[in-house]
């Protein structure tokens, strides 16, 4: 029965993609720090993937709506929980390639995390507002956070992420609040809470060391930065032109704070509504150069040994890449690797980076030394993709 | 006939080191994020853990003579590839508990890398001096790197780790020389010589960038700093006063520099012969404070995180482990896991560490946030511990 559905999920796949790879056998006893998926977001499907041929295994169907979907993975790399815009929350079976267990756990959500051990997976929601705990091993609910505001009503809730020593942080979009929670004890948060901290944080991201919180502001230039080592030192603000340009142009799309790369002592980030990375010092938070580029940044990602930083766009201008040279903070390569890149993920020691070419129904794979691309791996309308190694990495 | 050779091997363990586990079945699915191995020197043997629960689950014997013994992972982390001191190079599935394959390729080896690909296993050798390149797969030698100095003598090879871009770096202890190879076509590595660093160097790191690799010099006070991305720029001499003290004490053991700790841009390293972490700021290679702690410092290994410091010592101080808080840079916690502390290794995302208290026969597992125990695992005289999340980090 199981063999007929993958079949024709196999077929369709063929179909739609022009998918030619036939299925890996499901099942099989093998290591998972080479896996990940990549979603198809039109067709609430994730294709289960390996980087070290790299190739296709096989697909994951019935995830619901995928859009804006992101995922987090299980300690040991076996599963992944993928965060659908509909409020479901699926944990997948990456070596048996089927859904061990799904629940739709709210209205409409924006993104979860996974806690520091592994054992606590949380969702950040729109309606109802709030954040929900549940148990890694069986998506039973063990906690929510109803993120109210001082008004009494509850608050669409953004940017979560995990952080050291059994920590969430997140912000609250209508509230203009960010609180953290110790979830040491699961089913007890204890929150903190950062009022005033500026108008609709809109999304947030937390530096690679979990120290640093950032939240971008939609409601005002500028982002709020909660320094986790002392939170006692509250909120403060910083780039205060964040968001703004003397010539602004329209902004097709708010850039992901998680798209920030962190090199050394430097964050590149997208700038809103200009064709511009910006080049931030983390030590003072003050912005020290502003590299042109080919469009609006959505995603700005640094190869893990922060030597290049990868650079997508906003729509029209996003069937093209651009890679940064970090030491000389200049363009050492325009890419074209097709219609709508939406998503770049690099392999952990950062020898190859994926990219989603939704447009091409294509993952291309490049060889970031050589600046090439080195494989193609057919996908139906590829969005996120998402590797198991960032179950080791803070903030992801 | 193999069952009863592992019932036998967990009888021998339970015998020499009270190991009342019973050992889990082998060859079983299961992620491989959360594995490690404990190394169990005297026995030739290592305990295959999980951090998740955490426990051991079986042990895989045979591997000869394992004094500074060292392991890296396949890039799906199924694979162990450890470095015996007598030029064993063993591969051990972790999932079906057994030895893949095992060569001795040199008479006597002091460590090894692998490729940033994860396609070539590289072992530096002692005697004869040098460095040896392997097929990850099935460990059949690719090429041979001799390290010959200027006099025509191969020269002993140390500090060997692998680098972004294709690339390994490593030192010739007898030539005083710190040599890169570019290993893209393994079969014909296109090496690049720095003469004239110093003398004697007997160790070497990379930073977490891949960026700095730095040589310790046994022949002189001093280091020998490399700059990976300005390599035409030449090797230039750091740390003028490292390894000198103006009332030194009897040196019990060189700290290994694996065990230098990066935080931002400082580096905490433990001081030669001296009861100092000496704190080194990464931008000008400058000493910025010296730590005083409980002993002479052997590792000085960072929480992933950064937030904390943690040391192990010498003889005869080895019972002992402080931690150093990195903001205040003061110790926070003085610990006293037992008997011969000899190494410790965190998990990825750092609530855990492990310490290996080698003459309590025991595994010490503490809970980074409460600096409290949490677990103990039984092990046989544990030394090495290394888990499998380094196959997705630069220079491990």
């Amino acid at each position: 029965m199981k063999r007929i559905a993958l079949t024709a999920i196999a077929a369709a796949a063929l179909l739609s993609g022009g998918m030619a790879d036939a299925e890996s056998p499901r099942g099989i006893m093998r290591g998972t720090g080479d896996l990940g998926i990549v979603i198809e977001r039109a067709a609430g499907r994730v294709v289960v993937v390996e980087t070290s041929t790299p190739s296709r295994l096989y697909t994951i169907d019935g995830l619901g709506d995928l859009s804006h979907a992101s995922a987090v993975f299980s300690r040991d790399g076996r599963f992944a929980y993928v965060f659908g815009r509909d409020g479901g929350l699926s944990k997948l079976d990456l070596l048996r390639g089927e859904i061990a267990k799904r629940v739709v756990q709210a209205g409409n959500s924006i993104g979860g995390a996974i806690s520091q051990d592994g054992r606590v997976v949380a969702v950040s929601n729109y309606e109802p507002g709030g954040v929900r705990l549940f148990d890694a091993a069986d998506l039973e609910p063990l906690a929510e956070i109803a993120a109210t505001a001082v008004d009494g009503k509850r608050s669409k809730v953004v940017g979560l992420v995990d952080a050291p020593d059994s920590k969430l942080a997140f912000a609250l979009y209508d509230a203009g609040e960010i609180w953290t929670a110790d979830i040491t004890d699961p089913r007890a948060p204890r929150v903190s809470r950062h009022r005033d901290i500026g108008r609709l944080p809109y999304d947030g991201m937390i530096t690679p060391d979990g120290r640093h919180y950032v939240a971008g502001l939609f409601g005002e230039d500028g982002a709020a930065l909660l320094d986790l080592w002392r939170p006692e030192a509250g909120v403060r603000r910083i780039l205060d032109g964040y968001g703004r340009g003397e010539e602004p142009l329209p902004v097709y799309k708010m850039p992901h704070l998680e798209g920030w790369a962190s090199v050394g002592d430097l964050a590149f980030l997208p700038a809103v509504g200009r064709h511009e990375v910006l080049v931030v010092s983390m030590s003072d938070w003050r912005e020290v150069a502003r590299i042109p580029v080919h469009g609006q940044p959505v995603f700005v990602v640094a190869r893990p040994d922060g030597r290049q930083v990868w650079v997508n766009f906003a729509h029209p201008r996003n069937d093209t890449v651009q890679v940064i040279d970090v030491p000389s903070r200049s363009i050492v390569a325009t890419l074209k690797p097709g219609p709508a890149v939406l998503h770049l993920e690099f392999t952990p020691r950062g020898e190859q980076v994926w990219l989603s070419v939704r447009d091409a129904d294509r993952i291309d794979v490049y060889d970031t030394r050589r600046l090439e691309r080195s494989a193609s791996i057919p996908a139906d309308k590829p969005s996120g993709i998402f590797f198991t190694a960032r179950a080791g990495r803070i903030g992801y």
